[in-house]
């Protein structure tokens, strides 16, 4: 049985690939108080990785730095195997083609020392495609972050065929542990979760752009004005919970349960099916925690007054 | 050829209808300081009007009221003939339910003093399906907003046939000058647009759910943590114009475009045709206005950074 670092004892990371996303994660670890050794085979990839963290480095500051992040504690090294040397975590950020990620992350796991894993960011294989001529694919799981990495705090983790379940736990608890938010699926599903749903919006938004029903810009409109200035706050599904007033979700599926057969996007709606009505409600409720539909429309406007109030400073508004 | 009111002279206008909705469109003209007269068949409308109103004054406050607005500047009246006699506007908000509101739209227009426009909140209708009781359509326009519309900006405009060119154009402007963001249709569209963004997310969802794919708090991490921290700053279409670096929406739907066949989600995209390429490049570059793409990231940046204080201070947080 493999044996997984102490996290708490991880002081150096690696960030093989590090362009916009792979230098994303670095100047993140780096404000988590972690060295970072880099590899990537651009050849003017530490100038850019220079740039990349001085860049993002006033965003992480005014977000709260570990009292030890040292910006310039980073190394780019020629040589993979010395990237990887005495770390106890990979970032893997190589460009979404599947040949050079096969093979890459086949490199790390012969390059790196046993129980340290390896998250990819791929944002679009599942681990049992890219995990095939690893050695020892146990460690490699699918460590999703969004773009910048060092500011939204998502990361998708999923395993494959092959991967260690506790490999996939411990992921988990290592991405929560350095401040993320941490999704942990217990499949593989093309887009894994965040993605999926942005891309039904996307495609449905290009539907109506190649229909003429919409312009790209009345598109962007309809969302930052609207749904979009919730959706920090509260998901699509306790949003929903709202609209159906005091009787929150179950009064919402009832009453708006006809329009799933209204032609009111591109998409097919799912069948409302007993079973999953019930399980849309006891999501719900589970997520609202015993707040009452009250609390959360307060904790909702509230929100949606700091979020317009901060935007407008920004704008140098009221 | 009729003539619309100088949206200058407006002082009162009538709210038809004061549920959640309606009562909040109430509040939002008392807090941009104009009378509000109001028509609800309920028994108690006044007693709920008035919670609601004292409910979201102190939001409107914070977000700055006009100087003469004054939140007990309203009434409830028995007779609909009496809410909209001597209003310069009126804005509908009855139940989602096709005969109450061709009924309800008729009578309005019946009761109404001539080029006085009547905005409909309806999400589901268009307005040449709830039109055809009244004896002069040419008023009647949608002005669908988001709910609570006191705190969200959007308010979506169309017309239908028999709608007078020029009411849609008034109504679009009052929508502005009582400070909304405002997204005016050339035609009708189940759904508008935020809408069916907003519904292919949601269908996506409860297809997850269906299939064991994600939990009901997994679907809302994924859009509060992700995504969705981005979209009141930008929306998807400027999203993506980034995530193509400095070539891009042209580079990224060069290089992801292949990624439309990919199932990430069940709606199918539309074929990627050069046409269609080059109208979300040009709208794009329509929307970001000169602004680079170092710019456009910085405004992201910063946005994400001030939302996710002020979200944090909310709870106590950093």
């Amino acid at each position: 049985m493999t044996t997984y670092p102490n996290m708490h004892d991880v002081d150096t990371v690696a960030c093989v690939g590090i362009g916009t996303i792979g230098g994303g994660w670095a100047a993140y670890f780096l404000s988590r108080g972690f060295r970072v050794q880099a590899w990537d085979p651009a050849p003017d990839a530490a100038a850019k990785l220079g740039r990349l963290i001085a860049a993002a480095w006033p965003a992480l500051t005014e977000l709260g730095l570990a009292p030890n992040a040292d910006k310039d504690n980073w190394s780019v090294h020629a040589e993979l195997a010395d990237a990887v040397a005495g770390v106890g975590f990979i970032q893997e950020s190589a460009p979404e083609v599947l040949d050079l990620k096969l093979d890459l992350l086949a490199r790390i796991d012969a390059a790196a020392a046993p129980g340290v894993v390896v998250g990819s960011s791929t944002s679009g294989y599942g681990m049992s495609e890219l995990n095939t001529r690893a050695a020892s694919p146990a460690r490699l799981v699918v460590g999703h972050p969004f773009n910048p990495p060092y500011l939204i705090p998502l990361v998708e983790v999923a395993g494959g065929e092959g991967t260690d379940p506790a490999a996939v736990a411990w992921a988990s608890q290592w991405y929560d542990f350095i401040g993320k938010s941490v999704i942990t699926m217990d499949r593989e599903v093309p887009g894994f979760i965040a993605n999926r749903l942005q891309e039904a919006l996307w495609r449905e938004a290009l539907h109506m752009v190649d229909n003429g029903e919409a312009t790209v810009e009345q598109i962007d409109l309809a969302i930052t004005d609207g749904p979009g200035l919730r959706w920090p706050l509260q998901g699509p599904m306790l949003t929903f919970h709202l609209a159906g007033g005091q009787g929150g979700m179950a009064h919402m599926l009832d009453h708006f349960g006809p329009s799933l057969k209204s032609p009111w996007t591109r998409l097919e709606a799912p069948e409302l099916t007993e079973k999953l009505r019930q399980d849309v409600i006891d999501g719900c409720d589970e997520e609202a925690a015993g707040r009452s539909i009250d609390e959360l429309i307060s904790a909702r406007d509230a929100g949606i007054i700091a979020i317009r109030r901060a935007l407008a400073q920004l704008q140098g508004g009221n």
